[in-house]
């Protein structure tokens, strides 16, 4: 195993061809990643995390106990993974993505920068986030220990700054414009925007 | 005192009972911390900054020279607390929160992931910040330095991605909607929304 | 040269007078800096980086092979920048901002904390951008490839929260308001705002 400088990795660590390690990483017990897989600086695997094929950890990122992370995707830079978090293949998170405890996510999810996923969202495969995305989980402010998110259905598409209010359902192949604060469930198929968002098309 | 692997901690480090620190920590000259403090990997701590009892800081946070923070308060991952800020106890701040230099919080405050609070935030007890919270400070674009920042009075409550523009205040237990611009001082009491946010109706 | 604790230095790093470095840092191969140039802890600097005189990169940043920064920029805490972008004199950063590959700035260009330029965006000089901005590059969603970025034309200035859209050009001396997304070019001298933002008066 080729590591870079200062690393902290546990003697148990188990890992598959071509693994490529930079400097001042961590890796804890119970950890598994597959063949091709690279971790960059800074980064931060806890226990029992696993990795698949052709996975990668960018630059100060930090997966939480008991991640999956599934073939071919790629954790960016400064983004940070929850517990028991399930992510699928091929998924692709920029920068200072959030991805929380328990959420379920995919193939094929793609989040630009700056998003966040509140605990349990379960997101299906084709789904696109763009830039600031957030799915907010507080119904009632004061109450915070009463949460509710919603379900992004596959193939449903978010343009920059969208906020999805609790509990909120987004459709298949739905879509919504950039700036938007989603209040409602959003039916298969249609386009929404506006704040707060309402319908304006049919997907053609 | 335990430790994880490479760290940088000055000789002169006071701690309570029951001290836990990751590896690749900094912790400078003349810092303080109380019983049952847990400090994660890669975070530092600048010269004379000090924490109560049960704090926590969490992974990639910084703390900068001569801040405080209160007992039970976690400050969460990649989080910066800015010079001489000092906050009060029981509060929790997510991840990518900013407290800007010579911040005052209260007690029982927190903040979602992405909060911003401009140098000079004055901020009461039982405040509720969600997901992108942004207290602003330039009145003027081009005039950066001329700076105003209002306060947020006790148990006011902000949903996601709220911005409180320069100079404005917050009533105390009033609450701001999600997607909100807050241009006007809100009164005591009072639920506001919109962009620019406007009266809505008075809590029940 | 003086250096913090546990760094990754490159053999053939080349600084001037009064280099300061903290802790945990890395310098890869190539890398040339100018005179009282400071590199907090945690920075990393891939191949080939080059930093003018008075520069400053902080802590949790990186800056990616190739880039290029001017004399008396500063690099704010947990700031990545891209491959091969050049960034001018006097720059100034402040935190979790994204500049991505290719991006080319002026000189005294300022942007505040979490704004994100897509790649090959260009900024003229003396550009201000407050917190949260972002430059969007998607003109279609699902179509991730074809990718289009406006210019931010020299004194463009904008507030907290604009979102520019894909393409979109920003005129001379133009101002945005801020929570404001703007899908048209707009005008030189002339002053926007809103969702969408419309024209609201010219410059005095």
């Amino acid at each position: 195993m080729q590591t870079g400088k200062f690393c902290d990795i546990a003697d148990d660590f188990v890992h598959g061809e071509n693994f490529r390690c930079g400097s001042f990483v961590i890796i804890e017990k119970g950890v598994v990643v597959g063949n091709n897989v690279r971790i960059e600086d800074y980064a931060v695997l806890k226990s029992g995390v696993r990795l698949g094929d052709n996975a990668a950890v960018e630059e100060f990122s930090m997966l939480l106990s008991g991640s999956r992370v599934g073939n071919g995707t790629k954790i960016g830079t400064y983004t940070k993974v929850g517990k028991n978090a399930v992510i699928g293949d091929n998924c692709k998170f920029t920068s200072f993505c959030e991805i929380r405890d328990n959420c379920i996510l995919g193939n094929n999810v793609s989040m630009g920068s700056r998003g966040t996923l509140s605990a349990d969202t379960h997101i299906e495969d084709n789904v696109i986030m763009k830039y600031s995305f957030v799915v907010t989980d507080t119904p009632v402010l004061g109450h915070e220990k009463d949460k509710k998110v919603g379900i992004l259905k596959r193939g449903s598409r978010f343009g920059a700054n969208v906020t999805i209010m609790p509990g909120v359902n987004i459709g298949e192949n739905a879509e919504i414009g950039a700036c938007s604060q989603v209040r409602n469930d959003v039916p298969d198929g249609e386009v929404w925007y506006g704040n707060p968002a309402r319908f304006f098309k049919k997907q053609n």
